[in-house]
C-alpha cells in the first residue's frame, strides 16, 4: 500500500496553514501559510480597540492557496507524492469567531447589500465589543439558569457566540435580521469544503458549540428558548434554526466536493471531520489522550484536558473562572476543560509592533530576547499584569487592561519584553493554582505552538515561574497536526485517537526544568503579582482600584465615540 | 555709558549654559552650550539605577567653554561688542549636588588617589543611592527635632546634603575621611570663579543649606552637632568645617580672578554673586517678585515662591511634603516655598533615548507630540504615575517607581507618549492642591524652562489638567536669565531685585487657557491618578499595594549585588 498522508488545516488569527502529515508517523512532509488579505495582518480593526473582524473570503481563499501550495512542495520534496494520497482532511480554527451567514449557509458579507457592513465580516474570538451584552447574559444565567453558568467557570464572555449576537441584535440589526443563522468558522469551513453549508445538511462541533455556545446534551442543546428570550426574542427564534447536529471530532462532516477538488488537486470524496478550536485540536497534537492527564498549554491560549477515567464525571467540580467544561469537546470520551489567557504572543507582539522599541535596530523579538537573557529574575524591578487583551480565566473580565509598573529613568524595552513575559507566566501560574485548588492536580505540562518552539526564554521564565518542568510538544505545527489526525481517523489509516496519537505525536527531548533561585525569586514576585491581580481584578481587592481600569474603559469609549 | 551685559551661567543637569544679557532690558544677545564630557550626557551612571554621579572637572570646563564661546558669538553678532562690557556672573546649578573637597577646597577627585573613585565625584541631585540613610535622618529628627523637618515637609529626602554623606560615609569612608568639607555646586562655581575656595574665605548660598541641608538662622545654622552626633559623630565634626557664611543671592562671594579673566576674555574683578538652585533663579527671572504672587513652574523641577508681604511669616502654615520653606531662598525678604517633582522631562526622554519608540522613525519628541496631539483626554484610556525617579512631593519617597496601566493590543507610542505627559501634570496638580489645603493660595502659574518654550501640547494638558490658565516665561532660558539678573544687581546696574525684574522680564503673550471639556474629563482622570497615588505611595492608601514598588526595589537590589 502506498504511504497515506492527511492534511491538517489550522486558520489562525492572522493567517491559515496546510500542513501535510504521513499518517503512520506523523512526519510533516510539507506546509504551506498565507496571511489574509483583509484588514491588518487579517484583522479588520476599527478605531474602537475593542472590534477585530475578519473576512469570510479570507477563510475561503486561505484553503485553496494553502492546499495547492503545501501539494505542490510535497510534490517537490517527497520522491513520488501524489495528491491522491491525500486521505483526509481536518479543521481546527480560533473562536469563538462566529459569521451571519443566510439562507444557503453562505456569509452575509458575501452578499452585495452587506459587503461593506462590518457586522457582516465574522467576529474574531478577540472582539470585545460585546462587554455589556456579555454581563447582562450573565447576571440573567446567574437568576435563571446557574447550571449554564457552573459549566463555563460563573461567568459568560464577550468573546463569546451569544454576547457577539446580542450585540450585533442591537448594534446592526440590519444584519441580524437579514442572517438565517450564524455559524463558528469552526464549523464554516469544513461546510464550506464538503458543500453542507446548506441548514438542512450542516454540522456543528461540540467543542465551540458547548466551550461558547452554552450548548450541552444534558440540557438539551443550546440555551433553551425561554431564555433566549428574555434577552431577545429574536434570539429565541434564531435558535430554532441553528442545526441540532452537533458532533465530537471522530466523524466527518462531509465528503470533499468535486469543486475543492477541482481548486486544490485533492481527490474528490475525500472525508472531512468535524472542526474544532485551535487548541483542542492542539491538544491532540501534543499527544494528549495518550498522557492521559496533563496540562496542555499553548502559549497564545491555553486548555486544560483531564482524561474522565482518572476523574469521575459525577465528581469532576464546576471550577470558577474556567472557559469550560465540555463532554467530548476535545476527545470523545473524555471532558475536556478549557482555561486561557487573553494574550500571550500578542503581548510580545504589542511591544515588537505597536512600541517599536530600540529604535528599530534592536526592538526585534530576537534582539529583545537576547537582552532579557542576560537579566535575572527580579533584577529588572518591573512587574506586570498581562491583561492587554483582558483576563479569560480566572477573572473572566475583558474590561481589564495591560498594566506596567517598576519603571525608572533607565528601564529598557529588553526588561519590559522580559516583564511581559514574566507576566503571562504568573498569569499561567494563576489558571495552574485555580485547577489545584479545585482538585484537578497538575501533573505535567506540555507546551506547543510556535513560541514553545522557538523561544527557551519563555520556556525557562514558565519552568521557573511555575516550580514545573516544561514540555514541549515535538511539532512545530501541534494543532495543525492535531487536525491532521483528526483526518486520519475519519479517513480509517487509525481504529481510534490514541492509536493514532501514539503513531503520530512525540515531545521534544529537551525539557525546561525550573532553576531553584529564580522559582524562589519569582515566588516572591508572584506574591505582588498577586496582590495587583486582586487588587485591580476583584470587587474585594482594596484600594478601590477594581474601577480604575473599567472606568478608564468607559471615559475611553466615550471620547471615541 | 556703553551698553551692560551680564553673564547668567546655568548648570543643569546634562549641560552649562552661558547666557550673555542686556542689564538694561533683559535682550539675551548671545549663549552656548556644553555637553558635560563624562559619563552619559555627563552623568556617571552605574548597575544600581539609583546612583548619578558627575564629575567636577566638567564644572570647570564647561565655564570655560561657554564663557568663550558666547562672547565669540556676541562679538559677531552684537555690533562693537567687547567683553569689557560684561559687569558680573550669576551662577545657578542644580542640587542638592554636593561634592567632597580637601583642605584647599578643591574636590577630592582632582587628587591622583581618588581620580577613579565614585564617591569623590560630585552627587547630582537624581543620585537616590541614600534612601536608607534618609529614612533613618527622617526618623531620628521627627523624635528629637521635628523643626527640622517641618521646614521641609515632614520628610528628609535621599536626594538631599546629609543623607548622601552619611551615605559616603558608610560605604566609601575613606573617601567621607579624606574630605575635609563638602559643598553644593551651586556654592562650588562660584568659589572657583573668584578663588574664594578655600574654607577661610569659603560663602554658601542660604538656597542650597536652607532648602537641603536643614540650615535655619533660627536654630543657628546646620543641625546641632548633638543632634548629628546620633547619626554619626563624625558628622557633627564635619559640620564645625562648614562655613559659617551663608547668604542670600543680593551679594557677590568675590570677584573674577586674574586667572579666569585670562581664561574666559572677562574682565578681572567683576562681581560673581552667591549661587542657587537653577529654578529659584528661574523663579528670578520669570519676574517673581514683580509679580508678587504666583506658582512658579519649571517642567523639570517646580518652584513655588510667595512673598512674604502677602502672607505674614507668622501665619506661614508647615506645608507636609514640600521641599522646603526657606527664609530668602529665592528673593531676599521673601520666603521660598519649594515643591518639586522628581522628572518630567526626564520621563518623557526616557520614553525617547530608552524605550525609543516608534522603530527609530516616530520615536523623537517630534513625532510623538504630534501623534499625542491628535488625541483627546481619555481617548487612549491609558493612566500614568509620575514616578520613574521617585515622588519628592508630596510623598517625598524614592523607593517609588512608575506606573502606567490601560494598555491594550493596540496601545501606540503617541499614546504613552501623552499618558507621561498627563501623569506629570496630575503631579503638578496634586502639588498645586497641597498648596491650597494649606492656605497659600495658588492664583498664577508662569511656567519657565525649555519644554514650556517649546512644547504647547504640554503646555495645554498642563491647562487643561489644572483648571488654570498657563503663562510663559519670555526668556527661553529662564534660569540663566535669572542668574544673569542676580549679577546685574550685585554689579549695581540696578538698585534692587525688583527694579531689575522689571527691566529684564516679562511674559510670552500667548497664554494656554484650559478647555472646559478636557478639564472635565481629566478630572475624572485625576480622580483615578489619585486613587493610583494613595494605594501605591501612601500606608493607608488599602489594596496592600504601598508595599508592592518598594518589595520590587528591594528584590531588584539583592539581584543586582
Amino acid at each position: 500500500m502506498p504511504t497515506q498522508y492527511s492534511i491538517g488545516l489550522d486558520y489562525g488569527t492572522n493567517s491559515v496553514r496546510c500542513l501535510i502529515v504521513n499518517v503512520a508517523n506523523g512526519a510533516e512532509v510539507a506546509a504551506a501559510v498565507w496571511t489574509y488579505a483583509h484588514g491588518t495582518q487579517g484583522v479588520v480593526l476599527a478605531r474602537d480597540p475593542n472590534l477585530a473582524r475578519q473576512h469570510p473570503a479570507d477563510y475561503v481563499k486561505g484553503a485553496e492557496v494553502t492546499i495547492k501550495q503545501a501539494l505542490a512542495t510535497a510534490k517537490k520534496t517527497v520522491k513520488g507524492f501524489s495528491p491522491a494520497q491525500v486521505i483526509g482532511i481536518g479543521v481546527d480554527t480560533t473562536g469563538s469567531t462566529p459569521l451571519p451567514v443566510d439562507k444557503q449557509g453562505q456569509p452575509l458579507v458575501f452578499q452585495k447589500k452587506f459587503a461593506n457592513h462590518p457586522a457582516a465580516l465574522a467576529w474574531l474570538w478577540k472582539d470585545h465589543t460585546s462587554v455589556n451584552e456579555a454581563a447582562e447574559i450573565t447576571t440573567l444565567a446567574r437568576k435563571l439558569r446557574p447550571q449554564y453558568l457552573a459549566k463555563c467557570g460563573g461567568t459568560y464572555s464577550s468573546e463569546w457566540f451569544w454576547s457577539k449576537l446580542l450585540h450585533c441584535l442591537r448594534t446592526a440589526p440590519e444584519v441580524f435580521n437579514a442572517a438565517h443563522a450564524w455559524v463558528e468558522l469552526a464549523d464554516f469551513v469544513p461546510a464550506s469544503l464538503t458543500g453542507t453549508e446548506h441548514p438542512s445538511k450542516f454540522i456543528a462541533g461540540v467543542c465551540a458549540a458547548g466551550h461558547k455556545a452554552m450548548w450541552n446534551a444534558k440540557w438539551g442543546g443550546y440555551p433553551d428558548a425561554q431564555f433566549l428570550s428574555k434577552l431577545n426574542p429574536k434570539l429565541a427564534q434564531l435558535r430554532a434554526r441553528l442545526t441540532p447536529r452537533v458532533h465530537t471530532i471522530d466523524r466527518a462532516v462531509g465528503r470533499l466536493t468535486a469543486a475543492w477538488a477541482k481548486r486544490t488537486g485533492l481527490t474528490a470524496g475525500i472525508p472531512v471531520a468535524v472542526g474544532a478550536f485551535d487548541c483542542h485540536l492542539g491538544a491532540v497534537g501534543s499527544g494528549q489522550a495518550r498522557l492521559r492527564q496533563h496540562v496542555q498549554k499553548q502559549p497564545v491560549r491555553r486548555r486544560v484536558a483531564r482524561g474522565r477515567n482518572l476523574l469521575n464525571t459525577s465528581k469532576l467540580a464546576d471550577v470558577p473562572g474556567l472557559c469550560g467544561i465540555v463532554d467530548g469537546s476535545v476527545l470523545p470520551g473524555y471532558f475536556g476543560l478549557e482555561a486561557g489567557q487573553s494574550a500571550v504572543g500578542d503581548l510580545f507582539n504589542w511591544l515588537v509592533n505597536y512600541v517599536q522599541p530600540g529604535g528599530g535596530k534592536a526592538g526585534s523579538h530576537e534582539e529583545l530576547t537576547k537582552g532579557a537573557l542576560k537579566l535575572q529574575a527580579g533584577e529588572s524591578g518591573l512587574l506586570a499584569l498581562d491583561w492587554n487583551n483582558g483576563n479569560r480565566t480566572i477573572l473572566v473580565d475583558q474590561r481589564l487592561t495591560g498594566l506596567l509598573v517598576g519603571q525608572t529613568l533607565y528601564t529598557t524595552p529588553a526588561e519590559i519584553y522580559r516583564a511581559l513575559i514574566e507576566a503571562t507566566a504568573f498569569g499561567a501560574l494563576t489558571i495552574i493554582n485555580r485547577f489545584e485548588e479545585y482538585g484537578v492536580k497538575i501533573n505535567q505540562v506540555v507546551n506547543c505552538g510556535g513560541i514553545a518552539d522557538k523561544s527557551p526564554l519563555v520556556m525557562q521564565i514558565y519552568a521557573d515561574v511555575t516550580g514545573r518542568p516544561m514540555k514541549v510538544s515535538r511539532s512545530a505545527q501541534t494543532c495543525a497536526l492535531g487536525s491532521a489526525i483528526a483526518a486520519a481517523v475519519i479517513a480509517g489509516a487509525h481504529k481510534d485517537y490514541a492509536t493514532a496519537q501514539k503513531k503520530m505525536t512525540g515531545l521534544k527531548p529537551t525539557v525546561y526544568k525550573p532553576n531553584a533561585k529564580a522559582h524562589a525569586t519569582y515566588k516572591e514576585l508572584y506574591a505582588l503579582y498577586k496582590q495587583l491581580h486582586d487588587a485591580f481584578g476583584t470587587q474585594g481587592g482594596g484600594g478601590n482600584l477594581y474601577r480604575v481600569m473599567k472606568k478608564l474603559i468607559e471615559v475611553r469609549s466615550r471620547m471615541r465615540k
